[in-house]
């Protein structure tokens, strides 16, 4: 029975990710979870299924750190679910105030990552957010970031999740936690 | 007594508020509002205050549109609470499919403001939601995709606005409901 109503959520979600051939450049095939944030149910679905997962996996958590941009449209929404602050991961130059940067590569070029100093202290227990993994630079750079403030990284949550990219594999020995896995 | 509840969200969120003065320029007093994500109560705050005025001045509301990045942050809360959907009004290139954009000026050049063109139907009642009111240039870019899309903007909701910038007169005849206001 719960099975089936978790069955019907992830259903509802994927109904609810439009494929873009050829977004941003030629030959990516873009994923656009626009249409979730359209539908409050398929929102409310995404955050059921992210708490789930985080009360039966990790019961102790301070944290809920999400990554730009889209990473902010779902963290507030689990950190609120939990009870739990919210912490903002950033591209270089927004966040004012005493920061820490990690830099990574991108598909052409690199970017920095920065967070604030007094955004997480050390020993704290943080969960990462963001809404899809492809390569994982992002996601590994925040965990990086969470390394240079001593913090805990239980976890690491996505909405949508593209295997043949292997970003799980450049976590490790950090777990991901997909909603909905493509090729 | 409703007002004094009122008031003590206000103290709350205002306390959760941290000027950095010149960031990112000189010159420039940076309001920082990373402590209201970090803190469960405050946001719960900005959440209930926004409510509370679309349930009184707007009662019926179709979508809620956010300003990227820190739009995001509090957006799909509202929307979520009003069960309505959440659209994202992003920088240029961010989002795949036919969009409509609008150009603005920044301190230094221009920037493109752009959402999907499937994103507001036409007459659909829309309020705009963005973490800060400065000089307006975003918001009123935002106003102005929703024009094209021939939405209904009922108004702009902000957590903070700087009152002798003038964004709010910028944004006429469209309204502005800020939760603090700072010179």
């Amino acid at each position: 029975m719960a099975e089936s109503k978790e069955e019907s959520k992830l259903d509802l979600i994927s109904r609810c990710i439009r494929p873009f051939p050829d977004f941003p450049s030629e030959g990516i095939l873009f994923r656009d979870i626009c249409p979730i944030m359209k539908s409050p149910a398929a929102l409310t679905a995404v955050i059921d299924l992210f708490e789930q997962h985080v009360l039966e996996c990790h019961p102790v958590v301070d944290l809920i750190v999400g990554i730009d941009a889209r990473g902010f449209l779902f963290g507030p929404l689990l950190a609120q679910r939990l009870g739990v602050g919210f912490v903002m991961v950033r591209k270089k130059g927004k966040l004012p105030g005493p920061t820490v940067s990690v830099a990574y590569t991108l598909e052409y070029g690199t970017a920095e990552a920065e967070v604030q100093e007094d955004s997480v202290s050390p020993g704290q227990k943080v969960i990462l957010i963001d809404d899809l993994l492809a390569t994982g630079g992002t996601l590994f750079a925040a965990c990086e970031l969470m390394k240079k403030l001593r913090a805990e990284v239980l976890g690491c949550l996505v909405v949508v999740s593209l295997k043949d990219l292997s970003g799980a594999d450049k976590l490790k020995p950090h777990t991901v936690f997909p909603l909905i896995q493509f090729c």
